[in-house]
């Protein structure tokens, strides 16, 4: 790997993790040069920066990379810690930060795609499940602004960029998200009056205009 | 949950999860009571300590809970930071031991316990799939005394506890971990070298038992 100096962000537009890290380098100001990967054809530089996983999105930062999304976040939150941090400092509190953090990534993405993946008996286990997760979720969150409190986070920043994707969720698995989850998607408003997240995030219909393409491409149409 | 002072460990004695928590407190010289759990009639505690995932192992700081092992070893590492450090202080560092103890924790148990639940092809895919992931980690060690270097940290802490475990993988699945990956083995070894280790982990035999055991719950005789 060259020792290049700068940062370096190699993505894909509509990747709710790759989305995360885009967050938190908006939140800490850091400018970086973004690099948009065709899944179908990865680069030269993807699949030698992340050869486990071969996967976006990938920090490379003077010439060394890191993997998987929410390592990203905290790597950023580490090496520049002088702007608004990501965790707290109270090790309880980023304790919980990283639980509930790693709780969404085990959960959302997968019950997510199972919405708009399948149909019949399975599709309502998913959204039974997926209401669930949510209520989980939001329980967590209580009346807090955000998940750890007054200061948007590590939680925040892992779950916000799949409310993009709620419209695809509640179309394709016939539900209201609003109905089930009110705090939730106030809160999810209110996290994307933040720059960084307005700026990053794209519009439910685009977002479902890509999830047409990707049920097309998995026959599921 | 009441303020109770003090540190608590909910476990099962041949949990390589619980294992790992074992480790970090032993490493940072943290007396606690030990708690074992009852998987098949979970303690009052347990539930209220964990109710998303309802397992062990749980750290409960003075009447505070704290989930997954990963987690746990890490908030061990911020609350007890004077003793042996189990993350480095250097950010990249800090992500690259994150991302392996990560790859750890999605990969050994999961293909470990296909090599004792499964049979016939399965088994054969399993086996060659364990072997792969032996040998991306062996690769990752290279010819570092420990896998952050010359100290025993986070990775180390993550792995070491399925070595004691390889025995009955190997029996099962008919393979010899010493042929695939003797560096790996010479690291196991050096890691039992350390009190923390040594005192937590048990002898392959046991677990070969209690493995023997598993396979008769789930009806794979």
């Amino acid at each position: 790997m060259a020792e290049e100096k700068g940062v370096k962000l190699l993505d894909l537009w509509s990747s709710p993790f790759g989305q995360r890290c885009r967050i938190a380098l908006a939140e800490k100001e850091v400018e970086y040069e973004y690099k948009e990967e065709n899944l179908s054809d990865k680069s030269e530089l993807l699949l030698k920066s992340n050869p486990i996983y071969k996967k976006i999105p990938v920090l490379i930062h003077d010439g060394k990379p890191v993997c998987e999304s929410l390592n990203i976040v905290q790597y950023i939150d580490e090496v520049w810690p002088s702007k608004t941090p990501i965790l707290p400092s109270d090790p309880y509190a980023r304790a919980q930060a990283r639980f509930w953090a790693d709780y969404v990534d085990k959960k959302v993405y997968e019950c997510g795609t199972r919405l708009w993946k399948l149909k019949g008996e399975a599709l309502q286990e998913a959204k039974e499940e997926f209401i669930l997760i949510l209520k989980t979720l939001e329980a967590e969150l209580g009346d807090k602004k955000y998940f750890g409190g007054e200061t948007f986070g590590l939680v925040d920043i892992a779950l916000v960029p799949f409310t993009s994707w709620f419209y695809s969720y509640e179309t394709y698995a016939g539900f209201s998200i609003e109905q089930e989850c009110s705090k939730l998607v106030s809160w999810a408003k209110r996290c994307k009056e933040r720059a960084s997240v307005a700026k990053t995030l794209y519009e439910p219909k685009k977002i479902h205009e890509f999830v047409g393409h990707l049920r097309k491409k998995y026959g599921v149409e």
